[in-house]
């Protein structure tokens, strides 16, 4: 019996172990999750102009466009299906895609799928709309001149538009 | 003695189980790793001007300054303790800081640690310098106005400048 207990002892002690292990992993990947999911910058509030776009999109202004620096610096991050109508900057704009997927889409051009890593220009007074794609989180920097007025807000992006994305 | 078998298969079970973990534990801390090592954007050329900074930097152009674009965009990476020498941007310079920390120094000013998500202005004409903690990577976008000419660069940063920062 002396045997018997020794026995169970030990497979309790091994029981304990993994349990211990399997909640460090769990706290890990619950760690690792959280990391993904913040942004590079703060997110910011939701953008306030619902009427420009669908979904839930958030804003953060990085900078003060002033008489030395004529651009405005903004982090907008959008939850997966979130989409801006579609839209023209008179001086045009520089995406730096931060997280995520997303679609982009020029006037008279096939939709495209963008990736966390990549730089869209968007030249003056091209009309697009750029989104998240379906099922992926999305966020960017933009670099927008000031210099020649507001964004020029369109019509809503149509379902066929942006299921055109493959 | 089948009750001894079955003890050591048993126990020989759990061992594989918590080898097993221990496995999984260990790749994807080394995922992990890995994933942090990365850059935003891609991480360019290594610097040439070596006469202007210490240490290693590489340096990814993220844009062509243009007749409709008249700033610069750009990745630094820097290796753990490399710095810039002091300079000036005649048209001043915005840094968003996407990775690690590091330092940042305006002249007649005590240096100041910064992180990512951070977002420095340095007004034009301003004498400063910026570098990777001792012990940290750092990258951040240089948003650069290209109206007034290049980069001023001056003296290299004194190890009692690097050292003074708490």
């Amino acid at each position: 019996m002396g045997d018997t207990k020794l026995r169970i002892k030990k497979e309790y002690k091994m029981k304990k172990i993994i349990y211990a292990i399997m909640l460090v992993v769990t706290a890990a990947s619950f760690n690792q999750t959280k990391a993904q999911d913040s942004t590079l910058f703060p997110k910011g509030e939701i953008g306030k102009n619902t009427d420009d776009y669908t979904g839930t999109i958030w804003l953060s202004e990085l900078n003060q466009p002033d008489s030395n620096f004529n651009f405005s610096i903004a982090q907008a991050t959008y939850a997966p299906g979130s989409k801006l109508n579609w839209h023209i900057h008179p001086a045009g704009q520089y995406l730096l895609v931060t997280e995520g997927t997303g679609y982009y889409q020029e006037k008279g051009k096939p939709a495209q799928i963008v990736h966390k890593g990549d730089v869209i220009k968007c030249l003056p007074c091209i009309a697009h709309w750029h989104g998240a794609a379906p099922r992926s989180s999305f966020a960017y920097v933009a670099v927008t001149p000031t210099t020649k007025g507001k964004t020029i807000w369109l019509q809503r992006v149509t379902d066929a538009e942006y299921n055109s994305v493959r």
